[in-house]
């Protein structure tokens, strides 16, 4: 039977996919469209504090899955809640239409670290489950939580292209993963993260997650200038032991970003 | 092949989702707006009696599966047809479109206790499936319920967030929960509570059972402060035995609690 | 690899399921509801000839899945066709939306039975597969169906709770109900109804077959005064080795019989 | 590794299913009813060729799937795609709403045959994969085109009752109906052929295949005169061998014959 | 554990499937429909540059799939974007409504190559992952670039009918591309190979990939005269080692080549 890693979690993040009625839209005269587009994003712009660990981004969404991609990041949950009320008041929401969407916080897997912080409680003499034991772990943790302030309350990349898509790992009658011996999930996690940072400088990424939070177990962002190192990289992991054999996926949507401004104009 | 541990069956409960058709909303006035809602929410008040097992709760759901969810318990099940047809003349009702919901009756399970009554039951030299064997169980089920009363006709808790979700135990061609000794499946369900207790003082739970009522199982209502600690608890639980082999997920609600009186309001 | 048990059939069965536009419906004046219910009311009674094995029933559903249910039986197929077309002429129809609808006709399984008459055949000399083994055959069945008349051309029950769901028998890649012994399938088969005969007096059921008719082998119209029943009665065969091993069940309808000249009012 | 066997392929066929907007069709006066169903009847018979190959057929679909569906066959496939055009001009089509289809072409199974016409090859000294094996092949299959014409290029039997589905072979990761052996294939075919002969008179079929076409491997017709035989030779056929383990099933769609002037009103 | 084969990228492709509004479409004068679609054809026309690696193409879907599928193929993904964009100011978009898309990019599989140039690389004396072999691994897949560019950015063939499906290698529990040893997949690919090239002259395809793009790995694009050669290739290849193993298919669409000046007229 596995034992449950511990994650250190920042920022929630909530995707939002939105349809667009094209044809009510082309209804409007130029000079309204360029005046209801700027006023929202104005609104868009005054709700986005400029907190640590608070961002929004905006895309515009390739095929039928949807035509905007809303990206949004909080510290507290219910000021994702406010968000989505906010949004009903845009300007610009007349014309929108929800499609999809997701809700996860930013998480840092410790797959090799808690083995690591295990051996070392071990060696001070302390007994796993007791008291003492908790107290030092979380010590370690909470200076973990500070070193990686900047990975847990990310900004939200400036790269072209998007590639958003929820995955699980496998549960099956044969393979699955949360059956897997800790050990071995650490190599093979290490083995993935090595193919990733192969990638290092044109694929960058927030990985959430969103166990208890949504249908998924985590939800995954990568930032690319061109969306052929999407394809590049999801290749070359498809072949890894743990993509492989436990990786299941959902949708995948490629968002090109959007001027906030111009958000339902022709772009560039 | 298993053997069928008893239940004990509390209120009746209803969880209905509704999108909110936002764009005709928004063409209302503020006074009107907020006549509606305080009219709606004395008819909601109205119709929820104080009587014990009786309750309503009312959230803003986070993503596109749904604006709202408004959580209902009876103590008859015709009560909660009641409930749906009233509900249609609710003046804000005209803004609401039917999403998702699960009707499903509050359930404690018996796992641990049904072994020690058929010891005790053995004991007293009475033998399984005679009408004696059966009423002397009936004699220590009364007495159960009648202890369990709070836990049966729960009030739904305060906390700010709410996570549902429907689930099933798996009955694949391998692993099969219903094929299991019942002695095993009692083990696995007891280390599984333990993990939730951890987490009291931070996550509440009403369990309910739905076999033959709705298309799950069973459904799962957590209560918390901050969902992260619904991301905690489902994350460290998918480790543990019961959850990694059997469980099986429906789809996950996350709420934010709303004041009954601005339900289609900006909150807080 | 297993072998065809034969059936007796009876009625056919339709099951219709409907949303209902309580918008439009409630800009309608009370006194223009009562009138286009118990027009419609008049119709569905006309409709509904006294013939032995024709009979109607009307619920209210519980959750999303729609708001009402129209149970309808004929001897004939193309009368159930007649039926769907007769609606669309309601009063009420423009106030109703098709949602889900089963097709399947009564059908009583011969699991036992048919064991018995080859043996009595056999015992007769003669050979299976021959001319004189079908009629011979054929005189025993015939005489069957007019033992079992009441039972192929039900009355619905009047119970105020109605629970249908649609299932299958499993086919999967290890486990397949269709290459079990038939003999083994029969024990099973008797072991599954003696828990069903303990719920004789609260659950009353009607087994419609619907191989080559819709989409699942079965449908199964459970009968009782509470719920509570249908859940106990699931659940208890949930355990049982045909339903744990081989059952997989599509959507449960829970219906709350409705008085037919108020369908779409408050009851009760 | 199965060895693919060749088939005949003959007219393209399409099935068609709508639903009907029957409260915009009963606003409409009787006399404009019968007028545009008159012409449609009208426009419907002009577009049917009486060339061999080329047939149509109309029918009431049971249930919630549609209300109606067309059935066309055609020689060539843009002539379906002809049909559809056509069709959205029809006066009853403002009426109708696209519901489900399904496109494939008549297939004569050759299981039997190719083991025989290998053999003959074969005994001919010819060698398998040449030139010279294929032409004869070729002048054999070519015969038995010719031999098979009425049943490459059928009448659609005029049965009161139609049931459609499409299905699969399946592709198990254990079971897997492209990797048996052929000679196991031919005589799994035969056994479940001989089944659906005990019932020549009662139902008679239509098989057409539909790789490469559409979402299943084969679309299956069957005709009669009451549905109960559908009912009793699928359920025969689903304990054959061939049925129980390799069979998956679409969706099944139940029509009732229409007369061609009275699509959209009650019959008969 | 497989080996990740290098693929060689070209053109990005964007399908697009849309249903029609035929019933708005038929309000319109002859003479207007005729302008729309004129006028429409001359901005399809105007926004399809010539550049290699830029094409269109333009079809109408058999089926209640869609009524209209356009094929872009663009060197730039964000160029695919800027199409998405164009086409909503399109004169007939009005009468469009968006059904399925897919978006991958032209592929060329390296799967024997590769075995060769490892081959190569070794006896240069050159080491696996060191920069030096990735080096001359680049240069030699430039040159196939070159070699290789109309392949890599092909114009749409103008064949009668078009086949598309998107589909995936099965990652099963028991049967796994993934985990193929790499000769054993290029062997197989080899066999599947063989099969395509038989049915030069009647099918011509195009391979696009789509793993980290779109939901599937792989779409695939066939061409020909009569669609019936769609079946017989797929017939036939559903029976090698490759497909009757490890293919899994999306939905399939038959689309019949348009002229553009008539896309939502009758042809031909």
């Amino acid at each position: 039977m596995g034992q449950a890693p511990s994650t250190l979690d920042g920022a929630y993040m909530l995707h939002q996919i939105f349809h667009v009625d094209w044809d009510s839209w082309h209804t409007l005269k130029d000079k309204k469209k360029t005046r209801l587009q700027r006023e929202s994003a104005e609104l868009l712009r005054a709700w986005n504090s400029t907190q640590e660990g608070e961002d929004s981004a905006f895309y515009h969404i390739l095929g039928h899955k949807g035509d905007l991609m809303f990206v949004f990041t909080r510290r507290r949950a219910e000021d994702l809640a406010l968000v989505e009320r906010q949004l009903t008041q845009l300007p610009i929401w007349p014309y929108l239409e929800k499609g999809y969407s997701y809700f996860s916080v930013v998480e840092l897997s410790m797959h090799g670290t808690m083995e690591r912080y295990r051996k070392i409680l071990a060696d001070q003499g302390l007994e796993d489950g007791t008291p003492e034991w908790d107290q030092a772990l979380n010590v370690m943790l909470e200076e973990d939580r500070e070193v990686q302030k900047a990975r847990l309350y990310p900004q939200i990349p400036h790269d072209r292209f998007l590639c958003f898509y929820p995955m699980d790992k496998r549960r099956g009658e044969v393979k699955n993963w949360f059956l897997v011996d800790p050990r071995d999930r650490g190599k093979m996690m290490a083995a993935h993260g090595k193919i990733g940072r192969k990638y290092a400088g044109k694929v960058s990424q927030i990985i959430t997650g969103s166990m208890g939070l949504d249908d998924f177990d985590w939800g995954v962002d990568l930032f690319a200038q061109d969306p052929i190192h999407f394809k590049k990289l999801i290749y070359e992991m498809r072949f890894d032991e743990v993509s492989a054999i436990y990786a299941e996926f959902g949708t995948f949507f490629i968002g090109c970003r959007l001027e906030l401004d111009r958000l339902l104009e022709i772009q560039p």
